[in-house]
């Protein structure tokens, strides 16, 4: 208990250090600060703001430009319709409880997870059978309904938090931003919860612009919304955030993926249902026996889990401390076929970052179904095929006789039946002229007989099957990615005259905010003009810098960049060569003044290593 | 009449054929279009997202990097009290009538500009006065007020469009997409209609991230939103855009810029406030003349003039359609300095696509007001300064015991008062003994006696002077800017054998959606293994590609990856060398399949030019 205990708060001092300076250095501001801020939004400083764009732009590199992706930008603002018919409506909330004198909002699941918590850990008389009852409460709660949910609140005798007053029933709060499209006020609309909608909606044009071929894949980066009760976990759970979202269209019949070989080699921490129903733990299994072994359901599958490994490990995210996990039977919607999170461990546990799900057709018939417009893909025979097809022709005239009005509702049932209960129909006309039959729109049986329809089997030749593709959907959050590279890339070292303990992140150079430094030794003219040629030249490469021409020790300005994680600094202190120290290593080289710029982008393009260049040049010793 | 005419239909020709081939090749697609849509929301499909994405990295390469500014990112959803400061939540409207009958709304401008449009175009028995007067209303037609709008329309009997209904009188409709921040439902909130308050409401920590030195520039990219009334001129007036806006601070009694020499030698279109006043047009200027002469105000507007110059000249706009219009007297709002926009001319006439606006320090102070805490500047000074100060001491305890609740009010108003009328009171107090004095806040006139203040003058050391900054804003709208560079690359060629119009865009590399195509000469397996092979090298340079292997003749071909602007197309006729095609010129060069990545490479990154390269292999006639 006390190691536990001991455990966690090392883990919050640790966040604090971390969040302490990505504050103060400006990776991240809250929001509207001057103001006294808003919960759960954040802005990125400048510093954070340029990790962002590097992750998104080696985003775009790793899967869009390398897997021939059809990127798509669409509005955040969505009409009800198309929110309407994902289910997101009717079902993307979470159970609220209000404060009945006040009227403060919580989240009914966090009030019954902290009194649990808070019983466990610190109630030292807790009976064995209380502390089983609340541990199983935490295990389930997720599952909970709305009226169990209640029933606890009110069997523990929960209360507001701030106030101590009663609370009211749990009820669902959809957690979409709403507004309103257009001056009349008529047309609600919703700031998008995720980007995928907007590429199932196009999925018709996005197929016909592939040259109606499949498998293809659209991707869309952009923000989404959820109006979050109360967020908590600082920059996890905010109410803005950048979505990074494929979507990967295949043929049901045929899930394999020709680049799979690429990957199946891999070896990373998988959890697979099995292992996590059973109490194992994470295990390092290859992707590609995963996929033989049915473990993953399908090649494509993998393929994304084995792309999303190689991203976020080529970020700077510790493989060791990222798992592959995959959902449980009651996690996963009803259409998935099977459904993997990359879980990345931080000081707030293990964080789903990446979700990569084979959701079936669920969407694109979704939509099909509320649009009216088929989101279908065709494959063509290259010999047409014999099947066998069934015939239903209703007999309008007879049936415009015998029902009158209702002769449209009794058409469309007749023409709507399967084979089994055609064919019967088919029976019981032939052998007593005719049949009591349920037109459901109508909710009554009405009699059919003989002369209404006509219901045969025939041979017809097939040139071409419709159906609708499977989607495969990684969907990457942005910003919870970074926060964890954070944590990650954060390391502490004592300083030169070991009386202080100094912070820096690791990045590597993909992600790091500035590439490099240019330090003149000495505030002089001549060093300063030296020190704007190489920004010239930095420039020219496309390599972000920064001059730092204050007059400070030199120790602390490597100390300064150290913590914004740059990777190379560049001490000016002669005319004609000059020093690059590498953050990691605080090792340094002598180069020459036209050839640094080359150098760092050699190093960060990553055509040669830090060691590499260490071997060519001479070192220097401050 | 009747050349204005033709010229009217020319225009709406070419735009057709720019829109039809942007809309089939998928530059754009209306957003949620199997849904009929929404008016003023459309989607950037793969091609215009590429378009987009290399226009934002050019900005950021152009702007961020090169000048050093440093960028953030916020949220789109605001607090209602930041866009309160910002005068949004009162001013941001447009004057809206609606149909009395069925409640359809209307801008009642657009209203007022069609009918005038209307008969100046179609009466051809329009009295002259007549003509004159609606020439005048379309003049003035930006300055009228809601009551003259109103009367106006009353006067000219116009009604409802579609219904032919009487329409209410003109009232204001606020143009923010409103929301609801929490579940509670007491906190307001506005999706933003402009990044720029973000970067205000930040100015402390940007400061002091700049070493607290003054000038700097912060920037951002990001979705704007503006719930037009309805929206009409297609791409060019949305509900939903993404802007880059740069705030660039400088001290009001320093607008020099250390670069301006660096674009002063500029020449381009210009459009100063008197040429336009007087009727002349718009002239070439060079740039630091039009500093010297103080056409521009302050060099740091004029550099930043130069450099949208530069941007949007790169990007492929053309220089003879571009003009730096100055703001009249009557547009500007009353607290700018100055104001350009950069206007681009289209078959929709000359838009505004880039403000460059001195906007003093506004901003910052109504910030500073609303929130309590000061957005200034400091300059220390190398030596202490002797200043005057007006020194203003309430005495608490009298003005306590003679205005008990008042108090607090009575203190502020004595404190606010100016130098002109703190020495009249003083002077009055002297001599009477007691003056008279209007508190505002408390709306009433109170006595003040010599006891209860203090007021002198005194000799202060002042060690440093603490200002407002003041804000130089150039703010791109980007989808405006991609949609002019649509029409200026638009192209039409006959076909090779003549019978056809063959349209394609003439994008520079740097903007072009995909930067070559691979086609193998015909479907066999070696040449579309040496395609794979050329992609993969493609890849690691990081260039743009598409394959296409269909079996279409390589001059369809050609003709397809012309109308997407793809600059290049590496035709596979062999396994040791290939041709490179130039889309423009449709020359064709032989290069050995190794190469071919760097030399595409070379070309668009504008190492060299497709005439160095013309002039290095050997030419190729299909």
């Amino acid at each position: 208990m006390e190691g536990v205990q001991q455990e966690a708060q090392n883990r919050e001092a640790f966040r604090q250090a971390v969040t302490n300076t990505l504050e103060r250095r400006l990776f991240y501001i809250p929001s509207f600060k001057i103001y006294r801020g808003v919960a759960g939004l954040y802005d990125y400083g400048p510093p954070g703001c340029a990790v962002k764009s590097n992750v998104l732009a080696f985003w775009r590199q790793h899967f869009v430009l390398e897997e021939n992706m059809l990127e798509v930008d669409c509005p955040c603002v969505t009409p009800e319709v198309v929110l309407k018919a994902s289910g997101h409506v009717d079902k993307f909330t979470d159970l609220m409880v209000k404060d009945e004198k006040i009227g403060t909002c919580y989240r009914a699941d966090h009030l019954l997870k902290d009194f649990c918590k808070d019983k466990l850990e610190r109630d030292p008389n807790l009976p064995a059978e209380k502390a089983a009852e609340f541990k199983h409460v935490l295990a389930v709660l997720d599952d909970l309904s709305s009226e169990e949910l209640g029933a606890k609140i009110k069997e523990y005798g929960i209360t507001a938090p701030d106030t101590k007053n009663p609370l009211s029933a749990p009820y669902p709060f959809n957690l979409m931003f709403q507004t309103s499209i257009g001056p009349s006020g008529v047309s609600p609309g919703y700031m998008r919860p995720e980007t995928a909608q907007g590429i199932f909606v196009n999925f018709k044009d996005l197929y016909y612009y592939n040259g109606n071929k499949l498998p293809f894949a659209a991707a869309q980066i952009g923000q989404a919304f959820r109006n979050e009760i109360s967020p908590r976990q600082g920059l996890l759970r905010v109410r803005e955030f950048t979505l990074a979202e494929i979507e990967h269209f295949v043929d049901p019949e045929d899930k394999s993926h020709p680049k799979f070989p690429d990957v199946a080699k891999l070896e990373f921490l998988m959890f697979p249902r099995e292992d996590q129903v059973s109490g194992r733990s994470a295990r390092r299994i290859h992707i590609g026996e995963a996929v033989a072994q049915g473990i993953v359901n399908n090649e494509t599958l993998g393929y994304f889990i084995g792309r999303v490994y190689l991203f976020l490990t080529q970020l700077g995210i510790d493989k060791d401390r990222l798992r592959f996990r995959q959902h449980l039977a009651n996690e996963m919607a009803h259409y998935a076929a099977d459904c993997w999170d990359a879980e990345i461990e931080c000081s707030h546990g293990w964080i789903e970052c990446v979700g990569i799900a084979d959701r079936s057709a669920y969407d694109l018939r979704a939509h099909t179904d509320k649009s009216g417009v088929p989101l279908v893909a065709h494959e063509k025979f290259t010999e047409p095929r014999e099947v066998e097809k069934l015939i239903i022709v209703p007999v309008k005239k007879e049936l415009g006789l015998a029902f009158k009005g209702n002769q449209r509702m009794v058409v469309e049932a007749l023409e709507a039946m399967g084979e089994k209960e055609a064919m019967e129909m088919k029976a019981t006309l032939e052998s007593k002229g005719e049949a009591a039959f349920h037109v459901c729109t109508l909710d009554k049986v009405v009699t059919i007989n003989k002369d209404m329809v006509s219901i045969s089997k025939e041979m017809k030749k097939e040139h071409q099957r419709v159906f609708t593709p499977s989607v495969i959907e990684p969907s990457f959050g942005i910003g919870r990615i970074i926060y964890c590279l954070y944590e990650h890339s954060f390391n502490t070292r004592p300083s030169k005259d070991g009386d202080e303990q100094m912070h820096f992140f690791c990045f590597p150079p993909l992600v790091a905010p500035i590439k490099c430094t240019v330090f003149p030794l000495v505030q002089n003219q001549q060093y300063e003009e030296v020190a704007r040629q190489i920004a010239r030249s930095l420039t020219a490469y496309g390599i972000s810098y920064k001059i730092d021409i204050t007059g400070t020790s030199i120790g602390k300005r490597y100390a300064r960049t150290d913590e914004l994680g740059v990777p190379f600094a560049i001490t000016v202190d002669s005319t004609s060569s000059v020093t690059i120290r590498e953050r990691d290593s605080k090792q340094q080289i002598r180069v020459n003044v036209d050839e640094v710029a080359s150098v760092i982008k050699e190093v960060i393009d990553g055509q040669s290593t830090w060691g590499d260049v260490l071997w060519r040049y001479p070192t220097h010793s401050s």
